[in-house]
């Protein structure tokens, strides 16, 4: 995860200020001096500084950029909005940021592009992501040589990207698209229709104003009216010339969003349109000289595992911006907290509010939780980019199909995981700043508009946790079935191996400092996972056996064993993570400590959620472990206030990019909140409309209602 | 709560049509076949026929005005809305939908006639509670008739009111307010006087644009320099003729917030303005003959108890702002869910989602608990109101202090409990609806926004419970000091004097049947109450003998003790009351029994978060609790899902006030999302900067990013 050792002799101090910058002086001084620890030393050790000098680079290129600037409390029309994120979309490819060359040299710093983008505005780096990496993608994943001219076009600004799944009617469920393709031997042209409102394809981002071309999802029929299943289109939308769409296509904007409304997702109708043989993205299926349908996809579950890899890549860029979006929330939260001082006790000064026992327990899980997640982000990342890697230039083999489904597994219980907890550390900070965080300035508002999206597109995360548990399911048949082992390529699945054993322990403690060790956390996370993993398989056969279809079975098997098991997994995978990143790659003990205590924290804050099962399985008995679990939390949640400033300070971007009135490095709160409230539009003019209080006087009860 | 008997005799069912009319025809008509009830008599059992044509009143007279009218993707520029919100507000004036003599007539109308307004639009309701009934509350009770003229300026729109209590760095310690109002004999006049940018007044609604008096708070200090603390003045800030802010006042808009950008909340800053001393409110301070300050309060804690029952007003209306919000979020999800077909069993058609086990369980537990929390709302209105009149014509005596200390208590933790509990729901509905949930056309994003004003205004919910906790402890300990009974005006917390007794019992379930009462439940929460009040007060005890202060001493006994104290009681004393509501107030069998699995499912999903407690309490041993409730939640959820389509129609507002494309009566999705859509501004044009695109050209990586 760091690409420097920890040593901080006189050199690398040199280096690190001009790397990092200090941070202004003010009101934050007095808990920055507390922190145990250098933060520009921790931030190197979890950066490295090849990734700070990217980001450096990024940031500062965009603030010294007047088509960048902004302000908190600046209101954009949807339409200016829209229009800005264009002409940022061309200025970025002006940058060209990451040239191909760096890109290959270091794969992992296209997330940090697109992550460095999203903090400074979500729309603007989705519709980017869109329109080049995700189109390309599609392009190279489905298509053929005679696909890849439109990619000049692209880099011309000749054309624009979309892809075209989700239709009005069909979401997760993508088997049952209802776009048509016909195939005319007459003419060698595919008919593209849509038989229904219910069929016309909708959300596609950039879809709505600026794309050319559509990757369509369709059901291709043969012309004798059977159908061979979905296959893909490259479909031209708009005349690049004009910007209009093509006759026999209806095309549009899916109007106001509840966020992202830089992006521009749009709906799309065909009304019987052709185009040529050639745009069937020919790698899925194709039509030979005779017209016919052919296959060509070899199809076995081996190369089926490898597809639900590749395509994690969206779900694994999600976990990336859930993470991002944690760290801009509890910058400002904390750094508010830090400043804002309300009540004391009798005859002292009032406190800043994080010295309430209440606020840090509010915030500084949430805090450890980003650091566990970040940490888990990146080297699940540096999994995916390995298995990228292998499914270009290796062996299509059973292992790699494996690793796939691993991938697949991890990144589905990941992101649903990750937007969850995204979404409640926005909500607990946006609360935690009290009145002034209702303001559209302290950004927190329009974060969690942004964010909301993570949950429910790229696969509902409850629909996606399901592919968690069903993987866990299958190596559990397969376990029992033919008695393979518990065992991955990442090594994720393992300990699960041990069942019989895990499920044997219980706990006993009899004082707090017992569950202070990572092991205690890791044991009691364990025994967790295997029980619901037994449980729910327990489930499913009862199911079964009642007389259920497997796929009610499956159903009935959600809530309180399936869910449960997926989220719990996930949450073991990342502590596991976070203690072999503390074991291996940290060498300096005072960031050692600290990131331990995170571990600690987030551990158990995180098991104490789960206490009622280990009751009820029995891993728990009396009032101990509760008792010694809860005191613990709060007391790590004391231990860590003193650092928590700093550790804002290692995850922050800077102010330009936090764009928070509350949240300023600075932590002058009441200056940059006036200082936003007076560059809001109008902020004290009398309003144009003033005379209609002046004048034109409501004559009181004067109108009847109507009954 | 009813108004009326349940007896479905010819005559009634005949009215009932007139009175509600029927629902659209539809998807949904399955659904609504299925349910055991008719929802026009439940309908009518809970809200009386005189609330029921109230509101159809004052929604028809709405739908019928042309001012009013909107669609779902309606987008408009903080201005717009603004200009918008007095242009209605004078029409509301005009209509004068509660007249003097039909509210006194039956007081708890007024609430029906905010949330009225409120769920057609927050901010308007808002708008003209802040600058009407707050406003005239305030001068009420601490001014006195020679501050009353204002009133008939008031009604005819020559003056618009406004509180301003908060300043920039102090909300909830309004002891710690620092403007100033000097008294200067010379002249007769206060001088108010806003010492530093940190003592701007800040947030009052109305102040931002259209107020012309505001209620302002400030230190009196005499002139030998001495304060004589908080007291309350009556300031002209705007010129009613121009509407323009007098001199030595500065005054303008906070700018845009998260979400009620109807509402105009303001700043203002006093440079040592002048008023006449008569614009003291002087039932709490006032000046004599020689410029000496008289406390006009007698002050015993008597009075403290009466006052702080009566500023409860804007708490018990928030937990009906929060029901209301969470009729609508449930309405949109609820008939979303059982319109939307996603997946199904290998062979057979796709099912609408609320068949899913997942989909009843994110929601149906929500849909309960608006039930329950909705009759608490009422029902503690009712006290409330009841309480009003007392200190209005009653005696000031110590049993109404007593009743002013209970309604705080009910009010403060019941502001926040109501207020996370409706964020939630929104919040779980808006996922529930997947990727269209995520259109502004949904509602659903908006409301979220305007809800979350909820959880930090009129006291944040985190600081607010204590309140609760605070007048528990106080019981707690009359009762060891002075063996004084747990007894209240309202009863609410009489079983704690039964703690020893209560904290005897254990729990032996064998089968889920037995969690299935009433009984079961109110038993486990008396328990669990019991539990944390002995705990709390204990944690205070060694909290204190450790040698912290007071103060210190209970900031730090929140988190595990205080705060779940306090969420617990309230959640008791709301399944409490809707068991007191089945018993005495429903006749009709069929209602009867949908109410009571109601109350099972929410009081088992409830207690459900509080299995730790219970299992570390030693009241729950072994798996049999946890397994039995949790069986029993998704076993009601199961039963309720052919009644929830109902059972929303009961509580759901005209789609023309809902104004949600999925949460339409007729249930046709996916036609009123097109609509909306279709409607939203240039959704099939050309954006006007399309030669963005098509000329001006990028030059990809023409441009050397900054290092």
């Amino acid at each position: 995860m760091q690409n420097t050792s920890g040593a901080a002799d006189t050199d690398v101090e040199l280096n690190l200020d001009v790397l990092i910058p200090d941070l202004p002086s003010g009101p934050l001084d007095e808990y920055r001096r507390r922190a145990s620890f250098n933060w520009k030393l921790m931030k190197l050790t979890l950066e490295g500084e090849e990734v700070i000098k990217f980001k450096n680079k990024v940031w500062r290129t965009l603030e010294q950029d007047p088509l960048f600037h902004r302000n908190p409390s600046e209101e954009l029309s949807r339409d200016e909005y829209r229009k800005l994120s264009l002409l940022r979309l061309k200025r970025l490819m002006e940058y060209d940021f990451l040239p191909d060359d760096e890109f290959l040299e270091n794969p992992l710093l296209i997330m940090i592009l697109y992550t460095a983008i999203g903090l400074y505005d979500w729309s603007l780096a989705i519709k980017k992501f869109l329109a080049y990496e995700f189109f390309t993608l599609s392009l190279r994943a489905t298509g053929s040589t005679r696909h890849m001219s439109v990619m000049d076009e692209l880099m011309d600004f000749n054309a624009l990207g979309c892809i075209a799944l989700t239709e009005m009617a069909h979401g997760s469920n993508t088997k049952g698209i209802m776009t048509t393709a016909t195939f005319d031997s007459r003419t060698n042209e595919f008919i593209l229709n849509t038989p229904s409102p219910e069929a016309a394809k909708v959300w596609s981002g950039n879809l709505g104003q600026t794309a050319t071309h559509a990757v369509v999802f369709a059901q291709f029929y043969g012309e004798d009216g059977k159908c061979h299943g979905l296959n893909v289109f490259l479909v031209p939308v708009r005349d690049p010339k004009t910007l209009l769409p093509y006759p026999s296509i209806t095309v549009g904007d899916m109007g106001p969003k509840i966020g992202l409304n830089g992006l521009d997702n749009g709906f799309l109708i065909f009304n019987n349109y052709r185009v040529h043989k050639d745009f069937i993205m020919n790698r899925i299926g194709d039509v030979d000289g005779d017209g016919k349908f052919v296959n060509q996809l070899d199809c076995p579950k081996k190369r089926m595992g490898i597809t639900m890899g590749v395509l994690s890549m969206g779900r694994v860029g999600i976990i990336g911006m859930a993470v991002s979006n944690m760290k801009k929330a509890l910058t400002i939260a904390i750094r508010y907290s830090a400043s804002r001082r309300q009540f004391g006790p009798v005859g002292k000064p009032e406190q800043p509010v994080i010295e309430y026992q209440m606020q840090q327990w509010r915030l500084i899980p949430y805090l450890a939780a980003c650091y566990l997640l970040d940490n888990f982000s990146l080297s699940f990342h540096r999994d995916f980019i390995n298995f990228e890697i292998s499914v270009l230039f290796g062996n299509q083999n059973l292992e790699l199909s494996e690793q796939g489904q691993e991938i697949h597994a991890l990144s589905s219980a990941g992101k649903a995981f990750a937007g969850w907890i995204a979404r409640d550390t926005i909500q607990e900070c946006r609360e935690a700043c009290g009145g002034h965080g209702y303001l559209k300035a302290s950004a927190l508002g329009d974060l969690r508009n942004d964010h909301d999206a993570n949950n429910t597109y790229e696969g509902d995360n409850n629909v996606l946790q399901q592919q968690t548990s069903n993987y866990l399911l299958r190596l559990w048949q397969r376990k029992v079935e033919d008695g393979k082992p518990f065992a991955s390529q990442l090594g994720s699945v393992d300990f699960l191996d041990h069942m019989e054993e895990q499920l044997q322990y219980s706990l006993y403690i009899e004082s707090p400092k017992e569950c202070l060790s990572m092991e205690f956390i890791l044991d009691s996370y364990k025994f967790l996972v295997c029980y619901l993993m037994r449980e729910t398989a327990i489930k499913l056969k009862n199911e079964l056996e009642s007389g259920k279809d497997l796929f009610t079975a499956k159903c009935d098997s959600q809530i309180y064993f399936a869910r449960s098991l997926s989220l719990a997994f996930i949450e073991y995978v990342m502590i596991q993570r976070w203690d072999n990143f503390i074991r291996s790659d940290v060498y300096d003990q005072s960031l050692c400590a600290v990131f331990y205590k995170l571990g600690l924290l987030y551990g158990l804050w995180a098991l104490e959620k789960h206490l009622s099962i280990l009751y009820q399985a029995g891993y728990c008995r009396g009032p101990q472990p509760a008792t010694c679990i809860k005191h613990s939390v709060l007391q790590l949640c004391k231990e860590l206030k003193d650092e928590c400033v700093s550790l804002v300070d290692v995850i922050a971007p800077p102010d330009f990019i936090l764009n928070s009135s509350l949240g300023k490095a600075d932590g002058n709160i009441y200056h940059n909140i006036f200082e936003s409230i007076l560059k809001s539009k109008g902020a004290t003019e009398r309003p144009s409309w003033w005379e209609e209080f002046t004048l034109n006087k409501p004559l009181y009860a004067s109108i009847k209602p109507k009954l």
